[in-house]
C-alpha cells in the first residue's frame, strides 16, 4: 500500500474496458406511470402504438368545396364547369348532407369530408354566385383530401422506448388521445465531496481552503442527466464519517457520488473504503484529466469516487456516471451529448502517449462548417476552460495529437 | 373581408422582416437576484467580474516535495541530490514551517506552497529513507506549482450576461465564493388553443374531433424555452370569449400565445379580433409551413396567433415565438437550436417558390460528418415528421430546392 501511495497507480485502465464492465453491471430502472401532460423529458419506457388513425377521419385540407371529382373533369378558367351549392361544412362540425353528382359543399380546411364527395377544390380556383358555384379547375379523386389514418394507423407503432420525451412527442401522444404513458423512474443520486480544504459558499475565503465548486457542479449535472437528489453534504477527510454517510445513503439512492480524496495521497481515503465495503471494478483510467477515478459496487450499487479537481470531475462525470445514469433511465443513447463535427483550427501535440485526452475545444461557425478551437490549458482543475469552451474533443490512445485541418468530433457540454 | 376570406393573404411577409420588426418592439425582462445554487438554466443579466484569485494561493499542482528548485539542479538518477524533511503539509492545512536550502516539506496535491518553497518534485522522481529525501531530477523554479490567480485573476470578467446558466458555469460562480447572482426575470406566457374541433385528453374520440394537442405542444415548448406558464385554456370559436380571455390573460402576462383560427376561413376570427384590439404586426408570412401566422401587440405585449396544424404551430414556435421568449430573457443567442452541418442525402425539389420552406430531415452519422436525409412529407398537421426527424433545414425563399450532396445546415429539435 505504501509503494502504490508512492508510485501512483499501479496499472492504468482503458476506459471503454471499464465502462462496458460498469454498464454490465447496472440494470435499467423499473417503471411507473405518469399524465402525458407532465412528461416532458422523461424517457419512455414502452412502445407506444396507435390506438387511433391520425387523421381519425377523411378530412379536408384545404379551405374549399367538397365535391365529386368527376363534375370537375375538364374545367379551366376558359372552359369553366358549374355545380350547386347545398350547405356548409365547419370545422369540428358533424354534417349528414350529402353531395351528389352536381352539387358541391363549402367546406373548411380540418372539417370531415361529407359523404359522396371525394376531393375537395380549393376556394382560389372557384367562384360564386348566389348557389351556383363555378369550377375553374379540375381536380382528381382524392385531392386536397387527408385520408383517414394518412398519417398513422391504427396499432402502427409510433414511438419507441427509450427516447426522451420532447414537445413533439408531448403533441403526438396528445393527438393520439393517450393521457398515460409509462416512463423509467428517475434514479436516486446521492452526492458527496470530501476534502479539509473544502470552503462552503457563504463563508469568508481563508488561507489555504478553496470554495467548493463540485458540489454544485455534480448536483447541477445530475439534474442535467435526469437523475433526481436524494441527498447532498461536504464532508471532511474522516473516514469512519465518509463510511457512515455511505453505508446511510446508499440504502435509498440508485448512485453514490463522492468527489475528492480518490488518488494515492495520504489523505486518499476513499479507495480504501470503497476496497473494504464493496468491490472495486475499476480504479485509475487510461485518461486526461481524470485518471484517478474509482469506480465501485457496493451493495449492488454504482459508487463514483471522481477526483477533486472539477474539470477532471466534469469530464468523468460526462463519460461515466452520465452513461451509468442514461442505462438506468433506459436511454437509447447512453451518452445524449450532441457530436458536431469540425476543422482543427491547428496543431494539437499530445505529452502523454497511453492515455485518452480530452480537449476542451470552442467552435466558429463558417458558411459550410465549424472551426474546433483548442483552449489553452494550464491544469485540470481550470473551469475556465470550460466555461470557455463549447465542447470536448477526445484525442484516442496512443494518437500523437491532432493535425491542423482534420475532421474531428466535438461532444458540445451538455 | 369577403374578398381576402375568399383569396387568402393579399400579400405575405417575409420571416425576417416580421421577425426585425417583431424583435424590436421587445424589451428584456427585468432582472432579479437568485441563489447561484438553483439557477441552472437561467440567463446572467450582469458580466460577472471575478471577486478573488484562483488559485487563490500559490499551490502544490502534484503530490511531492516542496523545495527550492536550486537544490535539485544537476540532480538525475545518475547523480541524485539529497535534501532533509523538516515537515508535512496536507491539502487545506496552514502551515508556518518554513522550507530552506537542503530541506524539503513533503506536500500534497492542491495544498499551499510552504514559504521558501519555488517548487514541487512529484513523488515518483524521489525516494526516502529515514528524513532524507533522495532527488532523481532536476526541478526548474515554479515546476509543479499553481500560481496565485494562474487561471483567473481577482477583477478579470469571467462570464458574460446573456449566458444560459450550466453546470460548468455554476461551477465556476462557486468557486469564486458568489453566491448571488442577477438573472432575468422568467417570461410569464399565457397559452390559449381556440376551435370547436378539439377535444380534450380523456374524453373519448367523437366523429369530426380531433385531440388537442397544440396545448400541450406549446406548453412544453414554452418550458423548454425557459417560459413560465401562466395560464391555459382551450376556447370554442367564440368571440366574445376569446377577447374576455385575452384582455384577462395579458394583464398578467409577457406575452400571449393562441393556436387555431389565423387563417382566412369562415371561424378564423382571431385576425378580426387583434385588429380590432391591438396592433397587427404581420398576418401572412411567406414560410411553409406556419404562413397564417398573425403577430400582434396588443397593450404593448406580443400576442401569437399560431397556425392549428401542429406542424405549422411547431415551426412557428420554434422560429418566431422562441427567439420573444429569448428576447425577452436576454439571452445573447436568440434561437437556441443547435445547428450541425450535413451532406443532402438526394435531391428535394420545391414546389412553392417564394417561400421559406422549413424541411424536416433525420440525420445519419458517418465517420466524417452527418447526412441529412429529408421526411416524406403528406401535410403540415402530421406530428410524425416531427417525431421521426432529428432537426429542421431552411429551404431559402426562391430557392428550386435542395441538390444531393449539397451541405446544408440542419437545426436540432430543442
Amino acid at each position: 500500500m505504501e509503494k502504490l501511495r508512492k508510485i501512483g497507480f499501479a496499472k492504468l485502465i482503458p476506459l471503454e474496458e471499464a465502462l462496458e464492465n460498469l454498464l454490465s453491471r447496472i440494470k435499467c430502472n423499473k417503471m411507473e406511470t405518469i399524465e402525458v401532460s407532465s412528461s416532458l423529458g422523461r424517457v419512455l419506457a414502452n412502445d407506444i402504438m396507435a390506438p387511433i388513425d391520425i387523421p381519425p377521419f377523411d378530412r379536408a385540407a384545404m379551405d374549399g368545396y367538397a365535391i365529386n371529382a368527376e363534375d370537375s373533369f375538364g374545367a379551366s378558367p376558359k372552359n369553366p364547369k358549374q355545380v350547386k351549392l347545398i350547405g356548409t361544412i365547419d370545422i369540428g362540425q358533424k354534417s349528414e348532407i350529402k353531395v351528389q353528382a352536381g352539387t358541391a359543399i363549402r367546406i373548411s380546411t380540418g372539417a370531415a369530408l361529407p359523404l359522396g364527395a371525394d376531393a375537395v377544390i380549393k376556394i382560389e380556383d372557384t367562384d360564386i354566385d348566389n348557389n351556383n358555384v363555378t369550377l375553374f379547375n379540375s381536380v382528381v379523386p382524392g385531392k386536397n383530401v387527408s385520408k383517414k389514418g394518412e398519417d398513422i394507423k391504427k396499432g402502427q407503432k409510433v414511438l419507441n422506448s427509450g427516447i426522451k420525451i420532447g414537445p413533439e412527442h408531448v403533441a403526438l401522444l396528445a393527438s393520439l388521445g393517450i393521457t398515460k404513458i409509462k416512463v423509467t423512474k428517475l434514479p436516486i443520486v446521492s452526492i458527496f465531496t470530501t476534502g479539509d480544504e473544502l470552503l462552503e459558499l457563504g463563508y469568508p475565503l481563508e488561507k489555504n481552503k478553496i470554495y467548493n465548486s463540485n458540489l454544485y457542479m455534480i448536483e447541477n449535472l445530475v439534474k442535467k442527466y435526469g437523475g433526481s437528489l436524494h441527498f447532498k453534504e461536504t464532508l471532511k477527510d474522516d473516514k469512519d464519517l465518509i463510511i457512515e454517510r455511505l453505508n446511510k445513503s446508499i440504502v435509498n439512492s440508485d448512485l453514490v457520488i463522492f468527489t475528492g480524496g480518490t488518488s494515492v495521497g495520504k489523505k486518499d481515503l476513499l479507495p480504501e473504503i470503497m476496497q473494504e465495503n464493496g468491490e472495486v471494478l475499476a480504479h485509475g483510467l487510461a485518461i486526461r484529466p481524470g485518471s484517478p477515478i474509482l469506480i465501485a459496487i457496493i451493495k449492488n450499487k454504482p459508487v463514483f469516487c471522481l477526483p477533486g479537481t472539477p474539470v477532471a470531475a466534469y469530464v468523468c462525470f460526462l463519460r461515466i456516471v452520465g452513461p451509468a445514469i442514461s442505462k438506468m433511465l433506459g436511454l437509447d443513447k447512453l451518452d445524449p451529448r450532441v457530436e458536431v463535427f469540425a476543422r482543427m483550427e491547428r496543431d494539437v501535440p499530445v505529452s502523454s502517449l497511453g492515455y485518452i485526452n480530452f480537449l476542451r475545444v470552442k467552435l466558429e461557425k463558417l458558411k459550410d462548417g465549424y472551426v474546433a478551437i483548442p483552449i489553452r490549458l494550464k491544469g485540470s482543475g481550470i473551469i475556465s476552460s470550460l466555461t470557455n469552451s463549447d465542447g470536448i474533443v477526445e484525442i484516442p490512445t496512443n494518437e500523437e495529437g491532432l493535425k491542423k485541418d482534420s475532421i474531428v468530433k466535438v461532444k458540445l457540454h451538455p
